[in-house]
């Protein structure tokens, strides 16, 4: 059986997240419907990572084999007609079979976007998040710097999934971009809403709201309610996946 | 009677346009509802530029005058609550009674935005037009020269209003931004699709299309069938607006 590797670039706003939900409109949904046509078969993707509602995309893989061959070319064109403009299939390959999205991937890297500015900024609103008070990169990046490592994320983790919430992040910064506060993360996974909790600590850190050498106390506490609000969705690109 | 000038940016994506209009959602229809609630009273707002359904602003001012007095900076915070995220009041003061946004305005600037990528990129297709072909800014601006100066815009308006079609742009050129092909217009004020119509005719000289240095007999024909394809409204931003 032919198996492909696809790279997805999304919008998240109008979607309940990346994952399929029965009756509401999904990534993997829309996306599963338009491979159907494609292949004239029911397909079903394996993702790099699941996205949660309103979070974006901007370098998604997933992987699906096939019971007949489709040029991946072909496939390409096909699914960014269909899916415009709100998902683009940004490259399709052939691959080994033994490649999974999921399982094959290495490591994960998120953008986070926040809007530093006096007055929110409309054309920004869908995927940014508007903060107000002036914030200290110097101190974010200073929070950050203590997720670097192998750490249980339990306090930065929405439940202990069934493998736990020890994980391993690889880098862990921030930088300004004219009005933009971003935040690159990476990780060889992440446990459910991490990268939201994260942020929401760096930003409550770049405010003033907490110290940002709190963060290993925090992490200690390996307790959900011990971290600070979580960032919305809003600001969330899923940015890179890396693989051998 | 109390007179206020308004300052204010929008996604117009969701909008059909800023001039308000029976049944339909409009920006002036948004505002002047939320105003009405301000004031306690229907308040009705003139407008700079009256931009076409799903073009921006980040620049947009409107005035208004009210039976009674409230404090600008409430006025501020109250619209921009009320109105969040689509629409954002940028800034509110008393005018003198004799402002007016739209006569008073000296000159409008409108940026258009050309995302130049071999793939479309959903996360500014809202804000953007996509153009595959690689483009060519020198010729793009080249073509963009000839329409600095008084012409007869005829063929670059819809259609012949009360005022007839000649204007005056004062600037008009080019740059790149990363993947953005950006155009900035200045003009004392523009007739109907004129942006449109002029960024149409410069991305087709920048894709080879048409000679850049066809435009002054393109205006000569003085026919609105003698141009190029309109860009798309997504592009578009009503970027500032100029008083004295």
């Amino acid at each position: 059986m032919p198996a492909y590797r696809l790279d997805l670039a999304y919008e998240g706003t109008g979607f309940h997240g990346f994952a399929a939900q029965e009756g509401l409109r999904t990534v993997q949904g829309e996306l599963e419907e338009a491979l159907a046509k494609v292949f004239r078969e029911p397909v079903k993707v394996v993702a790099a990572g699941r996205t949660d509602k309103g979070v974006h995309a901007r370098g998604q893989v997933v992987s699906f084999a096939a019971g007949r061959s489709v040029d991946p070319g072909r496939v390409e064109r096909a699914l960014s007609s269909m899916l415009a403009p709100e998902i683009a299939a940004r490259a399709c390959v052939l691959v080994d079979d033994d490649f999974s999205a999921r399982f094959s991937a290495k490591w994960r890297s998120y953008r986070y976007q926040v809007l530093n500015t006096p007055t929110p900024d409309p054309l920004m609103h869908r995927l940014t998040w508007h903060i107000e008070d002036p914030l200290d990169v110097e101190a974010m990046t200073r929070a950050a710097a203590h997720f670097v490592g192998t750490h249980d994320f339990a306090s930065f983790c929405r439940q202990a999934e069934g493998r736990g919430t020890e994980r391993t992040v690889l880098d862990a910064a921030w930088a300004s971009e004219g009005d933009l506060k971003v935040f690159h993360i990476r990780a060889v996974a992440f446990c459910h809403q991490m990268v939201r909790s994260i942020t929401g600590f760096c930003v409550d850190a770049g405010r003033g709201r907490v110290d940002p050498d709190s963060a290993p106390r925090v992490l200690a506490a390996r307790d959900r309610g011990a971290g600070r609000p979580m960032a919305p969705a809003t600001g969330l690109i899923l940015w890179e996946v890396g693989y051998d």
